[in-house]
């Protein structure tokens, strides 16, 4: 489930490279590549009332720089996963080589913001989807 | 009504220097701290039912580049308003050189997105601030 | 000579809507992607001692906005040339429907800061190639 | 050693919050401003000839949203520090209520790219500035 980013001069810095704040970003771009992947694009996340913020991001690791013109890979998948947190694995590679590893926590609400706890009742298709995904890891 | 604003490292781009996009988020933080000093915040807009998007930039001229740490003061001026479009004059300036000159072009909405038309009827305290600013330039 | 753009989650702002300074950003990925389909990728330039800044916008015009998901199909033109500026002019589209439309100004550079004044004598492949793309719009 | 952030339009998305990539962002402005307060602005760093790339973010919690027009107070501590990763503590309030925590991990490198290992030899003026901060936390 790979999705690729080109990386642009506008997400460079003085030193040269990326500048870090960019591969949160690319994160998201990953994560909704991945959700779109197994069916839950964003107009579906609309339809159902949902919205699906970022709680927490965890052992965000930038082992080699990347820069202008590169083309990034990048590998999401489930590592937790409880009715209420998503957490998300990240790996991004540049030619092969892991350049960023991390993780991100994030929560279901509905739309007004009331925290959803996924399951039977709600949201079954999505809560079995991510289940699923989790188990067969 | 002059606005500082601090370059900052992520703002820089692989040439050194402030990546030109930035230009125009700076116009929009400046054009905010405007409205402000003219007894209009974010807050009063919201309580009037309006938003402002930007329909236009015109004229933008990159004459000399900044970089992080830089202090950036930049001066808003009304340089045309028709009662539908307010056409806004920006200047930035470091160390006392001008570095960046444009304009914006701004319209007005109702947060169900329906064009304003100002004036006597609709929102007479906006309407004859602006026109003061443009007549008293 | 078209060049895609999908719209992003971070590229919105609270008005629900692709924040307007990202099109200056966009603009910015199509150009580079126009100097590679012209031979000139970003290696090419760099081989060459070459940058070439922005140094101005005009007539940007924002029609219509766009948002999360929408993909956005970007056309690039040689709109003047002589030899010092560039001159390009991006249209936008989204389902067909021309959503923007601009100008940038860029120059060329060595890369310690002189400013070239394309020609016979320096850059001639480059030179003639936008000529070409100048005369043949 | 607090430093201010006011939370700007193009900062936020349409949850109608801010992006959370902006944190990252807060973190360096924090983070720069920090070096600065104890002798060490970005000059100081180049005339040295170190940069300071982050190689680590862990632990950052999303506790509570902020949106435009907020204003942000974010202290910085140092956490860790070992003479050659230095681990920062971010802590953010709005109102006086913690709506963001997180740590950075940064390293110091000479301008050429080299790991350095700080100490008696190697910048001892900033090896002890944060070996005090880090003991008198």
């Amino acid at each position: 489930m790979g999705y690729k980013h080109l990386v642009q001069y506008y997400e460079t810095d003085k030193m040269g490279c990326t500048h870090h704040s960019n591969y949160i970003r690319w994160m998201e771009e990953a994560r909704c590549d991945f959700f779109k992947k197994i069916g839950y694009d964003y107009m579906e996340f609309e339809k159902l009332g949902l919205v699906s913020p970022i709680v927490g991001l965890n052992n965000l690791k930038f082992k080699k720089p990347s820069t202008f013109g590169d083309e990034i890979d990048i590998e999401v998948s489930v590592k937790a996963y409880n009715s209420i947190v998503l957490t998300a694995h990240y790996e991004m590679k540049k030619d092969g080589v892991v350049i960023f590893e991390g993780d991100s926590e994030s929560c279901f609400l509905t739309t007004d913001g009331k925290m959803v706890i996924m399951g039977e009742q709600k949201f079954p298709g999505l809560h079995h989807t991510l289940k699923d995904l989790l188990e067969n890891k």
